[in-house]
């Protein structure tokens, strides 16, 4: 007969970090700006080791929720911040990764929020916003652009769509997604043998959007968005099919 | 004059062994079911300490990227693992919770995601699944049931259409933000003063959703839950201005 495995107690200590500060986030008694007791206070309040509080707010940092900074006086200690965006990224571009979202999936979860943003983008976006995305479009124009500024002014330009729909959320979404996608993209564009004709389509779909949006047709960017998720998906998995 | 504060390092011991384990994520080396090597073979590895280590742990636990247990042989160790759902609700949760998500944005965000759930379940959603949705529904007409219940019951309703779209991604996004929503919803009920009347029309809302998927009408279903989700937060906001 084998002993079994040790199993982990249900509640760990930096959970109890954890679970401590996501209470006084739901309940209203923290908020963003303020700081956290120091480390030593929170493991004597909680009765854990001052090794679980550090755990705790680690993950609260990779979270976004809060920033630690080294130092004593007013810009010492962890406080309470704002930054879903990247923890997004990283949370989706990890699960991503792990093949727990299916390709397909992506890709349709993709379509749904930038069909939502073009339309928001087309009734709300503001000339400036407007403006934004043509000066993406002409750098995308350059004719000696690499194939890495190319991606890295595409995940821009996706961006830039969900910004102008003015919804912070579906635009933290849009922008964790594109980003998480950006490696797999980069990688690909590299595998692709046709890459100027790939290229040249991109900029033609990514004009076709934009001045939808400029003649505020919310339908029309949607649509054409949506065309060209798919066309640029269709033309990138087919590359590493074949390739 | 004052001493600045101390500035924080760039990367930090633990960022290091985040940046291993996600690149081996994103390069397919790293799969689900893989064993990390022990806390003492990556210290060593990477030249860090094994308290940095386990934070990079925790922080990859609590984003559900892997899965730690006592122990050694076979169940021991830390083991990548699926767990986008529960960590995705966390951070979504927090990030509510801190105003970084304003509520119109979180409402705009719910009807985008149950609109594409509804269509898609109204398409692709199984007899079973249709069935488990008519469960839910039967099980909030209990006469008796409380607020709380009610509650629990109404974020299965929401959670099972969006699984009855299939589309993983979606799912999970919902399923987060329902769930993220569930304290503040639930605080709401308790507030509510014609609760009677608002169980009721949510109830028949829902059931109203539920038929429109059963005879296949993809935009009669999305049309509905937006209907739904709209008069919810209406009554739900009115409540908490004017209670």
């Amino acid at each position: 007969m084998t002993v079994p495995a040790q199993e982990e107690p249900r509640v760990r200590a930096y959970d109890l970090v954890l679970a401590e500060v996501e209470q006084g986030i739901a309940t209203g008694r923290l908020r963003v700006g303020d700081r956290l007791p120091s480390e030593r206070d929170l493991a004597q309040q909680l009765g854990v080791s001052r090794a679980s509080v550090r755990e705790a707010v680690r993950v609260l940092e990779a979270m976004g929720v809060v920033r630690s900074s080294v130092g004593h006086g007013p810009d010492g200690g962890t406080v309470l911040t704002t930054g879903s965006s990247t923890a997004l990224t990283r949370l989706l571009r990890l699960h991503i990764g792990l093949a727990n979202f299916p390709m397909p999936d992506v890709i349709e979860t993709r379509v749904m929020l930038e069909r939502w943003s073009c339309r928001l983008a087309a009734q709300f976006a503001t000339p400036a916003e407007i403006d934004r995305l043509r000066e993406t479009l002409a750098a995308m124009e350059r004719p000696a652009i690499s194939r890495g500024e190319f991606n890295d002014l595409d995940t821009r330009f996706h961006v830039q769509i969900a910004e102008a729909g003015h919804n912070r959320m579906v635009a933290d979404m849009t922008t964790a997604i594109r980003d998480a996608m950006s490696w797999w993209i980069r990688f690909s564009f590299d595998e692709v043998a046709e890459w100027d004709g790939l290229a040249e389509e991109l900029r033609a779909s990514h004009a076709g959007v934009v001045e939808a949006i400029a003649a505020r047709r919310p339908l029309r960017a949607a649509d054409r968005i949506e065309a060209h998720i798919r066309a640029a998906y269709g033309a990138l998995l087919w590359t590493r099919e074949v390739g």
